[in-house]
This record gives structure tokens, sequence and C-alpha cells, in this order.
């Protein structure tokens, strides 16, 4: 990693809005920066490998969800937004299609939270989320109202 | 070029579609890959700069138009789309501002193209232009339009 900031590389990240049971899916941060911050599930995208294969990978890995690709929420590339360098994140809505929801290595809490309920967010992922939100309103309504429909 | 390859990392571009007295400009590569093939202006992001900078300062230096963005178009990430490495492009829909069209030390040639009337395309630029056909053809019929009634 140092040597690829001392290059001066821009690293391309993905970030995952993934929802879930009416609520978005959020994972506790182990490790620096933002230690112990909820944040979207999301990190490195590999060389080789395209920015859908890599959100699919890393929602796998740090929630158990098996998801894929709905929709392009947007590019956020401010050099400011991630504090180990210039970290550009390609954000997309995810859509759940299996898995069973479970803390990843890089987490130690994997958690739902209700859009309204939402706690202090890690980089700029609030500003993802409101971004996704009229994409988002639909669906969670959707949600909630099949699981009215089905007594959960 | 060659030390950042050799660490594999990607590297982060970004496109432009640029609508302009009815039709899209392009520009005439004058360099491998794809040398003599009409582009998309755009060029790779610096290190520091947001995408949305990067692609109106390459339009810029590419065309001579002064743009602002208007809206994402997509995220093309395929490895194979560079022969050169794993080359990730960001690619915007731009609104000319100013400025006047010339070609920039890139390119041995600029020049409007109608939708229609399009040459093959260098790297996957046909795709992204599909992709923002929905979005162009507001813009081309209001432009085609704007020009009848002032009777260019």
């Amino acid at each position: 990693m140092e040597g690829i900031l001392s290059m001066k590389c821009i690293t391309l990240t993905v970030d995952g809005i993934v929802p879930y049971i009416g609520g978005i899916v959020l994972v506790r941060r182990k490790n620096e920066p933002f230690k112990g911050h909820y944040a979207l599930p999301g990190g490195i995208v590999e060389y080789g490998e395209t920015v859908e294969e890599a959100v699919i990978r890393e929602v796998h890995e740090e929630t158990g969800l098996e998801c894929e690709v709905k929709r392009l929420v947007g590019v956020y590339s401010d050099p400011e937004r991630d504090p180990r360098g210039h970290f550009v994140s390609v954000c997309f809505l995810m859509d759940v299609r299996g898995g069973e929801l479970r803390a990843g290595s890089d987490a130690d809490d994997v958690k739902v939270f209700k859009l309204g309920e939402l706690p202090p967010l890690a980089f700029d992922h609030s500003r993802m989320l409101k971004d996704a939100e009229v994409m988002l309103s639909g669906i969670l309504s959707k949600v909630q109202e099949h699981n009215d429909l089905s007594g959960r």
C-alpha cells in the first residue's frame, strides 16, 4: 500500500448500498481510518476485476450476502475523502439474491439500519446514501409492504 | 507509465461526450493504441484531481472547448478495454459553455459528427455513446431546433 501511494497512484474502490429487510446493511469498521464507525460494505478493486465484480465480492466478504448490481449511484473522487490518500469510490445500489448476514473479517459487526435511524457513517458514505435516496425510497417501501403482507 | 503498470495499479481515466452544433465532438488519435481512430476526448485522472475536474481539463486540452459536467454516463472497467493495461474510465455527458473548437496536442483532428454518421471509434467509446443515447436524443434535437430557428 505504501509503495502504491508513493507512486501517487489513485486507488480505485467500490461501495455497495444493500437494501435488506426494510433497511440498509452497514458494517462496523475494525480498522483505521474511521475505526468503530459504521460504513457501507466495500473495498479496493483488484487489478483485472471489473467494478461490478469488485462490489459483489466485497459485499459478500463483508456481509455474507450474495448480491447483484442493480444500478450505479455515483463516483466519489474528492482527494480528501479518505485520509490514506486519493481513493476514488464507485458506489452501486445492490440487490440481495441470497446468502446470510454475518460480519466478515474487516468488520466487527454487521447490522441493518432503517434509513431514518442511521448512525454517523465513515468517509462520505452519508452522501452516497443521500444520492441514492430517490432510488431507495421505492425499494424500501416495497420491502416494507412485503413484510407487512407476510406478517413478519 | 511502465512503472505504474508493473505495480499493477489500475489507471483511472475519464471520457467526455460533448454535444456541439447538432453532433458529438470526436478527436482523431495521434498515438497508439487506436492511432488514427476517432475517440471521445478524455485522458488519465491526475492524483489529487476529481474525476469532474479531470474531464473538464481533458476536454479543454483536446478540443479547445470549455465545458461543465452535465451528468454521469457510466463506469467502464472491463480489464480488456485498453491494450495498455487495466484502464477504468468514468464517462460524463458534458455541456459546452465556451471556447473554440481546435485539436489539442494528443489529436491530429477534432471534428463534429452527427450521431447517425459516426466513424469506427477507439476503445469502447461506441458503447459509451450508446449508453448515453437517451440523454443525447433530447439534447441534440434541442440544438437542432435552436439552429433551425436561428437560421444557421
